[in-house]
């Protein structure tokens, strides 16, 4: 039916396209589909017991404060828990650089408010994370993808299109969405160099960075940032940093955080007034509430076990049902793994193939900002029990064998 | 500390102004001024008890999939409830008009970002809720104030002010803030009227509908809209009604609800895919299980309750303190009223004075969009306690007499 509304959308609407993965997600809803589509952290992993007696805390000590409104920052015991953490990690800085936000998402879409005019050129890792192309193409941001292999994005690829004047570089350096890659130590080092040396502004977006099940940690952008200047008390770095309880504590809380310069999280803090006044304080408080005293780091631990076996059985249960011909990634944490399949297959008709097998995978092609990546697709390993993976893996082996043979 | 951000901000940052109400409720901390500033509810009328209750209930009966993802557009239970409550005032609508948003700021928010080109003309009300000032500045919208009093918008002014092609209007019919004015059934009928006839879709946002303290309750917008047209069984009408639960149940878990034509939804399920991926399920299924079975009906009846009396103290105080030259609303519901002082003075002169004194109020002139108001400002009555009103409006009446006599 027609309504005024209908010749009134912004010009900017044209350029909001619906994400392929939550569009996906409502078709994987038959419970007989074993899905690697979402990046849903295990169901059997959230604190249930923490968040009932922190729930109970909370409202008996503080209920009145935590269903009023608050500040707009967001709470400062959470600020000054995410501060001491951040320290923990190398980097020094206070309650006054960093906002609460209701999940990354909206993290990526008010650092798009503040900083993208239309037209504005934003390096990114290719393939790279959906959302955050999501939330800057709906303020016009033309993306220029930089070339990745299993150490990252290339840093030897990056000084000519560094030359082109970008607004800043959007980078997931540990275990990737969508690949599972991590930037390596010296990749890192040559991107804080020449980020530096042309003046180029980075965002570090970091939900996976503690879920590492093998290797040494290694140091965040915005440490290695931070090292190359005389940084004072209150972080003022060139990096933007993005954290999360989503992939530690559970993502139906929505919270996440930026840490930024003070003057970058004022201008944030205008951006977040009009966009929603601030985070639930309520969910805040039972987040610190959860968190703070140790228990957070004893569960991030139990959470890696968990992940780390899933990860061991995909890569197991892929080696054993793949075809010559197929490739992956090997991640050392996060949630995801990458799939190349032969060049002339296009993941999308897979995808139906392996639908009426009753398994489900995210197509590559969408997390490639300018075309490409049709024979590719990502698989969440933190989702399914093992038993289920070793399942889904070998429906998805046959229906790749099965597709395979028809197409020759 | 300089930094690589720092000539990086988009254009529109310019126009981000801070909300006066937010900054000035951080200057009014101190416990010991009485502040009639904030929009807060009072906080011995939050249901603590039930929200323990629901938290429990939620996790143990359904905790894996509170803390999980969930639908961009809301828990369906939730928009299943909303949509019975809407048609018990009059509209037919079905889960798939409804979009659950993070409070009605970010309705504003998506709003603005899928309807207003830069340029773009917007009438409201002068003086108007500031967060849609905040909200659609940041797209750029050019606000036409239509003249205000009373009754509501004037809506013998509206015509030649529709005669210039705005987007739409935003309306807020009932105990409006900041004035605490509703729009007369007369008015209603004409602006429909006119509406229809000029094509000007309009948004209609009710936060505070539900508090009406005395006299009949008015049909909003949205039901007299589509009694002037043959309503199918999905609403598809011209006026996008907002709703919420910060006034009738609590503000810190950030929950409201947008109700328009499917189609709309749609666009601005895209909008916030890309702001916050979907609001807490948490809080959606608590926000659900406290409300639900009659339970939010009747905590209604005693919110109302505890404002009518905190409204008839501030009334009868007024009265009593303020000297003659200085006038004010009389609202039947809500949680404002407005206060004119004589034309010299100016409220944020006021302010200084009066917070030495230890009261606080938000000054008026910001709700105008295009100035004026200076000698304004808006008492909130919900929040402060019977005897801390009267004591407070002493205070200001004070405040007001030595200013006065300052200035003579």
């Amino acid at each position: 039916m027609q309504t005024l509304w209908d010749h009134r959308y912004a010009q900017r609407t044209q350029r909001m396209a619906g994400s392929a993965i939550r569009e996906l997600l409502k078709v994987v809803e038959d419970p007989e589909v074993i899905s690697f589509a979402g990046g849903f952290p295990a169901p059997d992993v959230f604190p249930i017991k923490e968040f009932k007696a922190a729930c109970l805390k909370v409202l008996d000590e503080n209920g009145p404060q935590s269903l009023q409104y608050g500040a707009t920052e967001g709470y400062l015991p959470l600020r000054e828990m995410i501060a001491r953490h951040t320290a923990r990690y190398g980097i020094e800085v206070t309650p006054e650089n960093i906002l609460i936000t209701s999940g990354s998402q909206q993290a990526l879409d008010l650092l798009g408010k503040i900083f993208i005019n239309s037209g504005d050129r934003i390096l990114v890792e290719s393939p790279t994370y959906l959302g955050a192309l999501q939330a800057w193409n709906a303020y016009g941001a033309e993306f220029i993808p930089v070339p990745f292999d299993e150490n990252g994005m290339i840093t030897d690829a990056l000084e000519e299109r560094l030359r082109v004047g970008p607004k800043f570089m959007y980078v997931l350096p540990n275990f990737q969405n969508p690949t599972g890659v991590t930037l390596s130590f010296e990749r890192r080092l040559a991107l804080i160099e020449l980020a530096e040396r042309y003046g180029v502004p980075i965002i570090e977006d970091d939900p996976y960075g503690q879920l590492r099940y093998e290797g040494e940690h290694l140091p965040s952008l915005s440490v290695l940032d931070s090292q190359t200047r005389n940084q004072n008390i209150c972080y003022s770095g060139n990096v933007i940093y993005l954290g999360t309880f989503s992939k530690t504590l559970a993502p139906g809380i929505r919270l996440a955080w930026v840490i930024a310069p003070p003057e970058v999280i004022r201008k944030l803090v205008l951006a977040k007034q009009g966009a929603d006044l601030h985070t639930s304080t309520f969910n805040q408080m039972v987040a610190y509430e959860v968190s703070h005293g140790g228990f957070l780091n004893e569960h991030v631990k139990f959470i890696r076990e968990v992940y780390h076996k899933r990860r061991d059985v995909m890569l197991e249960t892929l080696q054993e049902h793949m075809p010559v011909g197929v490739s992956w990634t090997h991640p050392s944490g996060g949630l995801f793994l990458w799939v190349t399949l032969p060049e002339h297959i296009d993941a999308s008709d897979l995808f139906k193939e392996a639908l009426e097998k009753k398994v489900a995978f995210v197509i590559g092609a969408p997390f490639f900002p300018q075309g490409g990546g049709k024979n590719t697709m990502r698989l969440n390993f933190s989702n399914a029990s093992p038993e289920k993976i070793n399942e889904g893996i070998n429906r998805l082996g046959d229906s790749v064998k099965y597709y395979l043979e028809k197409k020759k």
